[in-house]
């Protein structure tokens, strides 16, 4: 079990109430719930479990040394409960149902010494406190940092249902048909404009997630195998925040709209999408609360250009920006005139220009509202905490984007690279559409290349539809793992829902290459 | 048990397969299923229902009548089947658990000519057929308007969804605190800028959705008390057809948004909103899917200006609009300048003025398409449907603003009235806010006007946060439906979620005057 999220503290761990104080003559630590606020809440496997981690506030003679991690006996394999801790069974949840989820409580409960988990700070035998990391805000960074490649771990899993929500929507789209031109056979629902709007901009961001999932586990790999601390890596904890939040809420999106295009198939269990959505819904919510991650984000970014922490940071960001930025935002506002929208090149350009400013500008409001106004650097970050999303998101967008040129670039196969071309300027197409009256208000964009960015979209997502059936098989994922009989595979317990699987317009089934 | 739906045809009712072929030597109906596509789908009640009413097409000597209504025996009161009557279990669904959904098959099942519903139609013991309505069409969408009061009932329903949800979200962001200032309390989750952000516009909408169906509901009342017939009051079709659309959605993303707000207690079952989710998700797709009712409320726009049917209506329309709307838009385009983006006025105006101009592009755009290049109109409607739906849209906003604004001139109580004018402001800022990339397009918006439309948005969430605790508190739900202890109803059985009410920042419970 991890226990870290108590009652009054999810998203502010910091702010966690369990107590572990240290008791010399036994040279044990105590782990105590004090209030009702500190029960150790949402803890999987809390009804089975033998063992937990439990994040707790060291204490010695009275000394506060912050949050630390132990480990704490729940119950033998017998399942008689360790002196002191109790459970309480939380029950029914929207989905995930597998896990069985739980409160902990703490009464006294005795914990030899070495149960603290000592990496990042040791108590020894006389009660004297020792830790690699001096300062304890870097040390309570480098706890959290084990979150890291467990959030980039959700991306994967958001990223999974996605596709297997995909899968099931597109192929029913090319099997089921409805109203049609007079006197005529009806036509495949993918050809309706507005269902293939809502599924092709979900398929392109699955691929820009899986190039850009690649890049982050790269990144990953490479910093654990050279030993390198992750929480040092400021880009990467952006990264992977941003990725989390960013992927969680786009799985959502896409099983909902998948749900939608599915009709009432689509509420059926044995189709699968409800369950894929009712496990996922609350990825935007464990792990790091999404609107926390967004957050997160922008601390990162911020931090990785000054060492300074607290309200300082603004003045040496500020510093930094203002003379790197304005050379490449000038590049951007001369080469406007001879961009062209379906171009690739101007949308990464604009997905780039629109990060950099909200950058500016953000650090230019912070800069007033903490510098000059003295406002309380809470309440100012607070009062600009819709800038800060938007940042956080304009980042995640860009980086998404970047990587899946770049995959395309590298794609050794001519086919596969002029198919997944498509789907990178659909999803650049999508970003900048999302956003484009933000490019108006910038004069980034004039009305008449707004105009035709959503034809391009309309355009682009009519032109890939039936590609669609290529990608999702080279999803590779196995009949075993998809299921769903409107997705074309048997299931006697739902015959009336079979489909036979759509065939590809180009002829034979598609060979998965991906 | 209501059984229109079939395998192969949901959206499309005109296509269904069923036959209710005429025996005039037995003065009895044969209703058959010759396909598995004619299998009556997702009927509720199938496993234990007596009687169903069946959409069938009615063949008198091989001649075709079109789709007509027939009360059909399904089983008797000990459950033994009907002759002929075969039901399959559909199992699982996403959510309301509470009705049984399942198939009907017939193998020429036999039923007394008097068993066909002839209000619409009347088959004579020769078998002769009569009609007070000659014209198929118009016999057809005469039998389809008696769904129009179930699509009311399901607004209200899914009105009522979303102000459970609104209820329990508001509460326990009032209730819950994480962050805060340095070394002070933390605050109320409500004072996160994204926090209210999420949540105050779509109370919003819920007030506005409230007053629009009171509307609605006044129309119809007024309608069938006269004994005038549903179906010729085309505007009241695309209130309802629209209205449907909208607050389904609506309540959808507003459930989300509240699941996310209330983090982990969110997503257990004993805070009501998984399964206020669950249940209400399939209402965008039955009674009408969402992406038909919204083609609907085009048509119905459509043809109130023109009795032709068929191509001619785009001339007609044409005709009309261009000389009714260049006045108008003149006027919305003098009067711009002088206006404020914080004024009412200037908000309905931009409502009105989007729907006039969406209205008139389609019209121009489909007169191209089919009169002057001659594309077949299935066709050269489904290549506009993106500016279809838009449109549709853009029809409902206006309304609701329109009966916000109604609401709050006739509201007699001045405290009361003060209360719903911000509100409404907040509706009307939201709509031009989720817009303002059309505005700008189309130079209705200068920049500027669109950056304080931003400002505005994210101030008015922050000034009602407070006030929202007395608009939930109006809608006037007693505790027995609410249950959700987040929101301050005990349960033995999670009193771990349990959070005392909060105070009415104002002082004084609010009292309930809505």
């Amino acid at each position: 079990m991890f226990a870290m999220t108590e009652r009054g503290h999810g998203s502010n761990v910091r702010g966690i109430l369990t107590e572990a104080r240290y008791n010399q003559s036994t040279q044990e630590f105590i782990i105590h719930t004090p209030s009702k606020d500190a029960q150790k809440m949402y803890i999987g496997n809390a009804m089975k479990g033998n063992v937990a981690a439990v994040f707790a506030q060291l204490i010695i003679n009275g000394e506060l040394h912050g949050p630390h991690c132990f480990i704490v006996p729940i119950r033998d394999q017998n399942g008689v409960m360790w002196p002191g801790v109790s459970v309480i069974d939380m029950m029914h949840k929207e989905g995930l149902h597998g896990v069985d989820n739980g409160i902990l409580i703490f009464e006294h409960v005795r914990i030899p010494r070495e149960y603290l988990l000592s990496k990042f700070g040791f108590v020894a035998a006389d009660g004297r406190y020792s830790s690699p990391i001096p300062s304890k805000q870097s040390r309570f960074n480098a706890m959290l940092a084990a979150l890291t490649p467990t959030r980039l771990c959700l991306t994967v899993q958001a990223m999974a249902a996605m596709k297997l929500g995909l899968i099931i929507a597109v192929r029913y789209s090319h099997s089921r048909r409805q109203f049609g031109p007079k006197d005529q056979d009806e036509v495949k629902i993918i050809e309706h404009q507005t269902q293939n709007l809502r599924l092709m901009p979900h398929l392109a961001a699955a691929l820009a997630l899986t190039f850009t999932t690649r890049y982050a586990a790269d990144l990953m790999d490479d910093a654990l195998y050279h030993g390198r601390d992750l929480q040092s890596n400021r880009s990467l904890q952006a990264l992977v925040a941003g990725l989390k939040a960013y992927s969680t809420w786009q799985n959502l999106a896409c099983l909902q709209d998948c749900r939608e295009c599915t009709g009432g198939m689509g509420f059926m269990m044995e189709n699968r999408i409800p369950s894929l959505k009712c496990d996922s819904d609350v990825f935007v919510t464990f792990e790091g609360d999404n609107m926390v991650m967004l957050q997160v984000v922008v601390r990162e970014l911020l931090t990785q250009y000054t060492k300074q922490m607290g309200n300082n940071l603004v003045m040496g960001l500020l510093r930094n920006w203002s003379s790197s930025a304005s050379d490449s935002l000038r590049t951007s506002f001369l080469s406007f005139s001879v961009d062209k929208v379906g171009d690739l090149t101007f949308l990464l350009k604009a997905v780039r220009y629109r990060e950099r400013v909200l950058q500016r500008s953000l650090a230019s409001r912070l800069h007033s509202k903490v510098e000059k106004n003295k406002e309380e650097f809470f309440m100012a970050w607070n009062s600009c905490l819709h800038h800060v999303t938007t940042l956080a998101t304009a980042h995640i967008h860009r980086v998404t984007l970047e990587q899946f040129a770049l995959a395309v670039q590298e794609c050794p196969d001519g086919d596969d690279r002029a198919l997944l071309d498509k789907f990178c300027l659909l999803h650049g197409t999508s970003l900048v559409y999302q956003e484009r009256a933000w490019y108006l208000e910038h004069n980034y964009l004039t009305a008449n290349a707004s105009r035709q960015i959503r034809s391009q979209l309309l355009e682009l997502c009519r032109s890939v539809k039936d590609d669609a059936l290529k990608v999702v098989a080279d999803f590779n994922i196995p009949p075993c793992c998809i299921q769903a009989p409107i997705a074309g595979v048997a299931n006697p317990r739902a015959e009336w829902a079979f489909y036979a699987q759509p065939q590809y317009p180009g002829g034979t089934q598609p060979q998965s290459k991906l």
